[in-house]
């Protein structure tokens, strides 16, 4: 019964992945009263803040997704400020990628550091499309994810024992994230700020030490526009907030694989209690039914966000790549190297995390196998003989777009790649000419 | 019984692949009327035009492929225009390779510029005998075919739900496709022609521009026999005819694999429809034998075709590291450059495109076990345990010779192996020579 | 019934890894009487030589493990000799590890030598803790180990054929491997002896044969305080004490995985004796609870150790490589020859053995379903099909955290990596400078 | 019935492998009389030609083998002319062996010529002594063999179809493979005397022909010992026929490969025989019980003969890569080049048939799966799921000690890596000195 009335609620939402008339039983008890402190929450509520904080750097912009919100009121309005907000910050992003794209044309070489300038704006553009057009389809998303999680939500499973709630949990690990990010960002500047200093000292024919700052920091968009205080701390603020993108996509899969990864933790949670008792068929049923629907959760978050796990992937490993390679560089002054040396860091380790929650969902997936090898055979039936193999057959992962799923063995792969391109690169090792001391522009 | 019947009319067509006795019946219910508009084509129909463009490149001279035909009534007619037009290129092109190799031996040096050339031709060759064979059997390998699909082209499957109907598909891909090579084609002869017009500016010893067009682009002809304007143009017509063979097999493979994956996508949507409900054995029978048949099918065009997904694997991959290896080369002229671009990224998109599609057999080989799992225990019987037996052990995917399985984590290898080979490469570049002004010939 | 009843005497461990309610009754017939010669020794039994070895460099600072004690009673006191005599290793290396570090940072190059100075400096002493830590679980992980291997020390299971006593097996492995240790830094010892003679012949300013001994072995001390023979003969000491942590690791988990391999082949040979014949329907449950035990305690053996067969393969290949690429430095002395490929052998052996070994279960845990398939189909029952489920899918080998399973493909992969990092490293041979003749220090 | 009488009748064979009480039912229908010509031939005939073949080259030492001769007389005899000869050989090697290692050791540089050289001589001696100890154990192998294959021999089963009878099958590749390496032979001895001659004419101070020929073809030997016909002649002789060492090895491995693949598909074609038809379970606990015999045989053969084959398989690896880094060289004589090229495309051609042959184990072993899938579920009985189980996770391959398992994949992996290996080391090309103008020795 339970299973069931949420889809009626939400027609548009199974109907795109069910046809409508799948067999239901009446749901009943949708945890009915707030006053259960104890509570599972859902991943709507969950994700709440985390969607507070894209909005702060200009994406999702979405309405009434708040705390107490019904997943299908959230809503995309194109008039509202969070969409213009978005907008025009995509649309200098993307001036600024064609003042880039002209420069580079026009100067002589291309070489590993236009590439990747390049691949920055693009990539950073490219998460925020992609962003908008999740915020479009967000109330069906996240309308089928209630739905689907419901069950875990109920009294039979209990939230995972040992751990925080999981709002707590989730906004934990984005706002540490985000906050390393903002230390980066903050040794960013100062290190620009000291060596914008040196130069200044060194070549006295500037007027002034932001034009001179913005100058060196963005010289493609002075090819093409006079310079000007406003001009120069927009974008200054855009190409900051823009950045933030980079760190937040990251974040984002971190909070999803979190959610996807504990549903999993508390089913297998909820096996061990049963504790090899004998149960009904009907439970099993139940618990069948409830695993089956898990997978189908999995297979299509994996449809709607592996676009962005690919391309987060291929992000990380191209700028880790890019940085070690940087690294035999020598810096000119010490917070350049501390700034180096710390964004580096937090590069492998944000995407250590991302790649180690996101591959914790299949690691949580296979557990309940070896739960249920302790049941006895005296309670054998089909339901749990059916769970047994759609425990054992089902691919419980994420993937980029099904190139390759996000197991553990994967990053030991990507780690084993980028120490072969660092090897081979060594040879190529090259010092970037250090601009502190060119007074030509 | 209507699977077995046609099994009765293609006796040469099983007998090779099945023992001959298996029970048969008289075919009845082909697909009757033409008054269906929305009925899904075969396979035969569908290939149809493709084939029809093959024979303009001289290519797959048979006869009696057209709309309406049988299959069985295919055949390959060793007097007809077609097939002398296929044998007459097929000689040219050894011709060339001869004298391509006497001038590679005599020349001092052998380096990626010659082994690239002698690869490119010899590949041509084996492509062109390869599809001439394949077109010796084609009634016998669109018969089976004709016979396996010809469940998933009765009432109880029906088309692909938001797809093209199979031939319009089918074309739209593969002239787009052709439409781009053409592209690519005409951007080869622009170029060509504008460094021979420089060339002709530089070193004026020469007696006339075509002649010394030709010399540039066929030095090897040229040392075997003397310029003749008729000879010239021959070759070099034949040359750009030889080209769209490349071209054609990756457009070939595509094809039959839209083929093989749209009766996955039909059987998986067939079982969406039922919808979870109860259904009789015989209906899990009926499934779990079209679904057995579809495997074979596969084994089968994976048997015929694997030798050409082998080589054209290995093609691709080999001129796409040879291209990037020549990007770092400077071009002499703006539509070189233009040229040399568009050819590579014409000739990844190319390759990229037959990968995918060629792995989406495998992954909607894969859907149905999912779909299957929402079936209630209640239903439970022998053959739908088969079908879930049947659908998660068996290997649905076009392979290279099995040395190789099209999947999509392929993809991926393939493309961190050319990009290791490239980083390796890095340290060999050299210039190759710019023969823009080399007047010694 | 002879299942359960450990559990109830070890509340405390079962508790940990499963519900405290699984059903149990006192246990009654633990092997009693020590008169069986030929009875198989517990894990418990087997490991105490190992550990008080370990303790001789100061590892494992635990009491209790002798031989007949109860692995309930290990316990780790924080005023024994033992404890402190850990604590102060590690407080030295602490130490050196923070004087190395300063003495790296001033210095101005950093190239491989400085890195592995430092990475081996770190491993030791993130063993040194690991050990500790898994120290102060001892009783835990012994008492867990003890009820799970109790079936298999019963009179159904007989120890392996022709193969040593358990306890006798551990230690000719262990103390061999420690033996040729031993040599290795005897070795160490002599080369660097003769390498001081020869310098001391060099350079004749400086004051005593031992100051410089010293001073050429750890200059980064010298640094920071003065010499003092009790400092530098203590300081030596350490260094050759905490070396031994790095074979003991590679040991241990040797001997662990020795254990549990063990039980497979008993499992197997028990399967094999049984030798086709029907057998009641409670012995296959028997049979199959005893290997879903074994696959638990894998599991279990698993999460506790993996961090250490982690950083054991990753410290293993690092240095591997390391010392691979040193070869082609000329040795000044023959000593130091002998010396550097004896030590580099002696590390390819002891990692292979390692490997080998724990890859041995994954081997081992295999056989039983060859066996499983000569039992006639009228023996057929649901305990033996689940037996043959819980063969075929369950994962029993051991891993790095996941990353990677120990089974026998991945030594070859290792191999396969060192040999290509070798490859492309040939490039950036240099001759580390020869540090005989130089008496600047 | 059938299967058990040859167990009795080679109790030593079995009781190695089963415990002896197995269940037996006699058998009686050994295929009896000679007058059937169809009739399948046993591995142990089949292999008789080559197994004399081998003891023209010094090796597998055993008397009794011919045809019509039972497995279990096949002896080895300390005394026999074959021994002597073998050990004879084998001490020559030692000897040379011993000779280079002192040569190479007073030589100042120890490159990849000389590394070469000793290893190619130490995996001779290698493959000597294990077939040497084959050899001894052969009864027992082939004893084993002969009975496992029994019932593929039985009327039920027929030789497969469209093939060549299994002797002559096995002759045909293995006396074309070792025709091949005769010939490679003949063009390293004529290319061996044209440069002796070539030298001779450039430094007349050498006495004569054969001593100079000599001395530029086994320098280490005249380091040791005075020149002297007999000893040249002698020592010549034996190097050329330890060389075949080298090639039988890999002969050897495909000989039995086609014996293990050949049973597969009989089994194959007699599932493909009965053509879906329902048969009573007898028939069916019949085919079960062959394909786990089948299955116990590859690893019963695989436990023999997987040292051999990793040992090959890394030695062809090694010289293909060794071969291919010498391609960069320039050749002093026609000859020499055409010698040079041959030796490579043997090689190739001979590493790629081998891995080819004993892939084809793997992919025999997996057809029946398809062929299974046809029987209707009204046949479904338990050996018949049995069945299915056992062709579905049984693991039918050979493999190098279970470092890698020979399936087709393995080929293009090892063609990989040789590429990769190759491009590393295009920047160490450089020119092995011409020793035909060097006339210091």
């Amino acid at each position: 019964m339970h299973n069931m009335t949420p889809v009626e609620r939400f027609p548009s939402v199974r109907s795109l992945t069910r046809p409508p008339s799948t067999p239901s039983t009446a749901l009943a008890e949708e945890p009915s009263s707030r006053e259960d402190r104890n509570r599972e929450c859902s991943m709507h509520e969950a994700l709440a803040a985390v969607i507070f904080m894209g909005q702060l750097f200009s994406l999702m912009p979405i309405i009434g997704y708040g705390p107490g919100s019904d997943p299908r009121n959230v809503t995309m309005r194109f008039l509202s400020v969070r969409f213009v907000y978005g907008c025009v910050t995509l649309l200098i992003m993307l001036t600024l990628i064609g003042m880039l794209g002209a420069y580079t044309a026009e100067a002589s070489s291309f070489g590993v550091q236009q590439a990747s300038s390049l691949v920055y704006y693009a990539i950073i553009v490219f998460f925020m499309v992609e962003l908008m057009l999740l915020a479009r389809n967000w109330s069906q998303i996240m309308g089928r994810w209630y739905v689907d999680e419901l069950p875990f939500r109920s009294a039979s499973y209990r939230p995972p024992a040992r751990t925080l709630p999981f709002h707590r949990m989730v906004n934990l690990i984005a706002f540490s994230v985000m906050f390393f990010a903002f230390l980066e960002d903050t040794l960013n500047f100062c290190s620009a700020y000291k060596l914008n200093e040196l130069h200044i000292r060194y070549c006295p024919h500037r007027s002034g030490f932001w034009k001179n700052f913005f100058h060196r920091e963005h010289p493609y968009v002075l090819r093409a526009i006079p310079y000007h205080p406003v001009v120069g701390w927009t974008i200054e603020l855009t190409m900051r907030i823009a950045k933030f993108t980079w760190h937040y996509v990251d974040v984002f899969i971190i909070c999803l694989s979190l959610g996807l990864q504990r549903r999993f933790v508390q089913f297998n949670e909820r096996l061990e209690r049963l504790d090899g008792q004998p149960q009904s068929q009907s439970v099993w049923r139940g618990l069948r039914l409830d695993f089956v629907r898990l997978t189908e959760l999995v297979a299509f978050v994996d449809e709607r966000f592996s676009k962005l796990i690919l391309f987060s992937c291929a992000n990380d490993m191209f700028f880790i790549t890019v940085q070690l390679f940087n690294s035999f560089d020598l810096k000119p002054i010490t917070i350049t190297t501390v700034y180096f040396w710390y964004s580096l860091g937090f590069l492998i380790a944000r995407c250590f995390l991302m790649l180690f929650v996101v591959s914790s969902i299949s690691r949580a997936s296979e557990r309940p196998i070896e739960t249920l090898r302790r049941f006895p055979s005296s309670n054998w039936n089909l339901d749990l003989r059916r769970l047994c193999d759609a425990v054992a057959t089902s691919e419980n992962a994420l993937s980029g777009k099904r190139f390759f799923f996000v197991r553990r063995p994967l990053i030991l792969a990507m780690a084993g790649t980028i120490i072969t391109y660092e090897l081979v690169l060594l040879d190529q090792v090259k010092k970037i000419p250090d601009t502190t001391k060119d007074c030509t522009f």
